[in-house]
């Protein structure tokens, strides 16, 4: 077998085996198959697709490329969740030990930010002390004894899914269905959890931007981990605005925090019940979505939750002083608050244009070697639906530089649109699949 | 200007401006765009392709990416040919010297074979002494001094293609009309010549399979090369059928010597007529095809064209004791004539496996790092249209290794079909184009 005849098929639009494509992963892995004939090969593929069984067979040889954990030494059933991008998304940090609270126990390693979307693990090192690498037996002995874990992903599973990755980057080759289903569920599937809740995100501020687009990746998304025996739902929601009011790390993780405390938008609290709920029935702690329902409510409003929360955070490394109300966490320099500049009901709010505010701010990276400012970002007053008044508070920036600042209000401004009439509010979910 | 981003636009079927052109070819020659980067363009470039105006653009680029020759320190005005590569295309070593006899100089940068296609450079270099690798200084004194020059190209003649060209083998991106065109015109642009014909080979044994995609190419190569203020024509000829009788390097030199001494195969010594025409009718020596074939036919039957091979060869070191008739080139020490298994017409004859089988017999290379031998290969008694009787001879092959020579001689048979019927000889050129 040679990779330039595997390029050559691709390109021609044919279906590759499970051989060829466990030849090119395993060769690519090792470095035998360079990047270049990587790079070809994956626009052959972003221009000519792949079938699903491809696209599994993809998948699991992403997934062989490496060490696949085994979490039952842990817990005897574990559920994870993973999105798919967006702004203002800080679910995992409220979900996962809202989850746990319930017995369910959440076993994640997540990514960071790139681009315009940010990442749960930066906004994690908001928290002072609070570790992201862990050994695989930290990772284990976390999640045994307190039924929550999020960590960065280990270097030793899927490694090719790592170093595709980082040439799609480069190679214009992202947007690909079956190469983004393969790169998440690789991961997904290595890092071991039973159940795995997908929240695919479509809109403006999300790659996907059609409702059509997100369902097709997440069934074939679904469809992949069913095949390895993994229980799999994706629900798909909205990301043409923001989640929530915070855009931003520090800003994100306090928000989360307030939510745990019972004090969240209701939008980002609604949007985390319909991810948990999924969560426990697949984790079979729950029948159905009301059941799953009451059981996070009552969490909540116990403060089983918020404990829980504190004994994760606190387990992994994270300083329990921090953990005050409002909580102790890396703040800005300069706190502008900027009124409306008009009367009316807002009709838009771009996320992608807020999620690159946030960047330029320097709450983001446009490459991944970039540091990044965890106290800046927005946090906003009114969203589509809102009437506001002119001269009542639009939103407000959080900088540490006059000029980025300046210009944040510009662009920021310039995100929104306005109507006269009122606006229905977007629909947070669009379906469930799986 | 970032490479990922013309990558994309590209990949999405957007026409490239010669400013992104240039930046994209200017950094890949520097090094500054990496392999994988230009490997991912040249298969979105493949599958979208590129408008006539990028092609130029591209092409203008790969020849500026180096040094670009002014041959006319050496001479007022010289013509160049060209071949897109077929199988038993010994053309040039007919061409150029009868040219030159009549007072036109040919200055030519020539190719290796590749795969089941021959290169000239090493036909000529079973000749013993003749040097190949000639410096801009020593190309411009034969060329001034003999009037025809026949050389490899030198490394700093549009770069650009050799990087790219050496990836696009690798990449499975080579059968791209505009990467070949752009890749053939830069490299003629470069090497300087006021007018070029180019032989554009069609059919089974040539990297175009139909008349259409040959004229397609034809007429981007006749544009570009004519835009930047050449004269351009191109002959659309037959590569169904090896060209001639010899395929292999030895065998070759051999056949064409003695088309030069009046004695060659009919088909190919028409078709030099046709491509030799041309180039006196673009150096503005003959009026038309008639007045051009009257020269020719004078310069053969006179001697003048033998006479100034002889000239050519010896000044650019071939030793004279090489030129006796029959001239003395490596020879093989396995020579097996093979009869014909049945009688009848010869209804077709294979291009493609008879160079397959030379390559084989080691005449070609797999790789561009192998080693061929000069004195292999085959030389076909009978052709399309021929009538054959059981057991008269239908070819001879020319082994060094018996165990090749029995798989060669299968090969070879099934490469010929048959027919009760009369069967008419292909024609030798579809269309002149320019």
């Amino acid at each position: 077998m040679r990779a330039v005849d595997i390029i050559a098929k691709k390109r021609d639009g044919g279906e590759l085996t499970k051989e060829e494509i466990e030849f090119f992963i395993q060769g690519y892995t090792r470095g035998d198959i360079p990047d270049y004939q990587a790079a070809a090969w994956a626009m052959a593929v972003y221009l000519r697709g792949m079938s699903n069984q491809e696209t599994i067979n993809l998948t699991l040889a992403m997934a062989h490329s490496g060490r696949i954990l085994d979490l039952h030494q842990a817990a005897p059933f574990v559920v994870d969740k993973h999105s798919t991008g967006g702004v203002g998304d800080k679910t995992t940090i409220m979900v996962a030990p809202w989850v746990a609270s319930c017995g369910l126990p959440v076993g994640k390693m997540s990514g960071r930010g790139l681009g315009f979307s940010g990442g749960t693990l930066d906004k994690l090192e908001s928290i002072r002390g609070y570790k992201v690498p862990l050994s695989v037996e930290e990772f284990l002995t976390q999640l045994r004894d307190h039924g929550v874990v999020v960590a960065g992903q280990t270097a030793d599973l899927a490694p090719a899914d790592g170093k595709l990755y980082a040439l799609r980057d480069v190679t214009a080759t992202v947007a690909s269905l079956p190469l983004i289903a393969s790169s998440v569920m690789s991961k997904k599937i290595a890092s071991g959890a039973d159940a795995i809740v997908l929240d695919v995100k479509v809109g403006k501020g999300a790659f996907m931007r059609t409702v059509e687009e997100a369902v097709a990746l997440a069934q074939i998304m679904v469809e992949v981990g069913q095949g390895v025996g993994r229980r799999v739902r994706a629900v798909i929601s909205d990301m043409n605005q923001p989640l929530g009011r915070a855009v931003g790390n520090a800003l994100e993780t306090a928000e989360a925090m307030a939510a745990l405390r019972g004090r969240g938008p209701e939008d980002f609290v609604e949007h985390c019940l319909v991810v948990a709920e999924q969560m426990l029935i697949l984790g079979g702690k729950a029948e159905d979505k009301s059941a799953a329902r009451r059981m996070l409510t009552e969490a909540l409003e116990s403060g089983r939750a918020w404990d829980k929360f504190v004994e994760w955070i606190t387990a992994q490394g994270g300083d329990p002083d921090v953990l005050t109300d409002p909580p102790d966490l890396p703040r800005a320099r300069l706190i502008e608050e900027v009124p409306a500049p008009r009367s009316g009901y807002i009709a838009g709010l771009d996320a992608r244009q807020v999620g690159l505010t946030a960047v330029l701010l320097g709450a983001g990276r446009a490459k991944k070697e970039d540091t990044i400012d965890l106290s800046v970002g927005v946090v906003l007053a009114a969203k589509i639906g809102d009437y506001v008044e002119k001269g009542q508070p639009l939103l407000t920036i959080h900088a540490n530089d006059e000029h980025r600042l300046a210009e944040a209000r510009e662009h920021l401004l310039a995100a929104y649109t306005w109507s006269e009439e009122p606006v229905e509010r977007p629909p947070l979910v669009y379906q469930v699949i799986g």
